[in-house]
């Protein structure tokens, strides 16, 4: 089987940090060459766009952040997914495309063609082979949200903003369910890590 | 007339700098409303990537690079040429598009068509009215870069790099000579100053 490129993606608080380990133990036990990164980040300039973008002190505007948001991606492809995936290691990335099309797309309004000219422009033909998609309903996510951890500057947007954003990653999925697999996040840890590994060996033929 | 809106561009070493002071006093003695800013820059996330981009240790891809160029001018158009334009005062940028034409594209092989797809989407169909374009001999462009300040990751590129950027200049500006005037840079800074102000006389209709 030709290296995989896997991606992990969801609403804040669907519970992708629990879950990206669940994934990590699966390779593990599968004795599987796997390198985990993620969006945006990735790379030193990523993580410095990431920064940048976090930062609620830097004013940046819709269509600048999704220029930032692929300018991240370009400098992750060119430089951590394609030469890992030629060194025959498959990929895992914590976030990819489809948050730009849920957050810049469904949660602020960017036309999802402006997007696309974009992901052409950075991708070519590049998509992932596998999206597990974490979903959860609204209330879970904000609860999570709220709970856990400072809130940086998307996470302080509205509920329906997250409304949005949500169903653009349902509807993707559901447009092209032979790359998605939807994983119902709001289960106990066990149940959720169950579905990630059956969705695994399958993708993987165990 | 409306007002207008004036970039300044050429090769490193041109004497963009000394120029704008030039620009500067003849829009004071004209007494023209006008505000003075720069690609990349402009405004506080455009430092942010100006700062990023010049930094030898982020090492950014061609690719990853034009899309932060993008970036920067998408948010300098939106937080300031527009807004400056619609209050009725002129704008001059040290650099704006030509800038990535020629560096991006002639210096470092950026194919000018992918080049074209990121103006389109960051400037619909805004242009400059007028383009200063100055212009100097290689050899005296690599005299003053040397010989002036410390070089940063652009200016370290070869002479090769730098005849291939003035090609694109000229040949940007043949090609719409409406739009552009070519100032030969290679003579005094009085001389020079005396261009300059012809031709904004001319483009204001003194």
């Amino acid at each position: 089987m030709k290296p995989q490129f896997i991606t992990l993606d969801g609403i804040d608080g669907a519970g992708k940090s629990t879950n990206l380990a669940a994934i990590k133990a699966w390779f593990e036990r599968r004795g599987l060459p796997v390198l985990f990164t993620r969006e945006p980040g990735g790379t030193a300039l990523g993580e410095a766009l990431r920064e940048i973008l976090l930062n609620p002190a830097t004013k940046a505007g819709l269509r600048a952040e999704t220029l930032m948001m692929f300018a991240s991606r370009m400098q992750h492809i060119e430089e951590v997914i394609l030469p890992t995936l030629s060194d025959g290691i498959h990929v895992v990335s914590d976030r990819f495309t489809d948050a730009t099309f849920a957050y810049q797309g469904g949660g602020r309004g960017m036309p999802s063609e402006d997007i696309e000219i974009l992901e052409h422009w950075v991708q070519g033909g590049l998509k992932p082979d596998l999206t597990l998609l974490l979903d959860v309903p609204l209330e879970v996510s904000m609860a999570r949200i709220g709970q856990s951890r400072e809130k940086d500057r998307f996470e302080q947007e509205q509920a329906d903003f997250f409304m949005r954003v949500r169903s653009v990653y349902l509807n993707r999925a559901a447009a092209c369910p032979e790359r998605y697999a939807v994983i119902d996040g709001n289960r106990s840890v066990e149940e959720v890590r169950n579905s990630i590994e059956k969705v695994l060996d399958g993708h993987f033929g165990y």
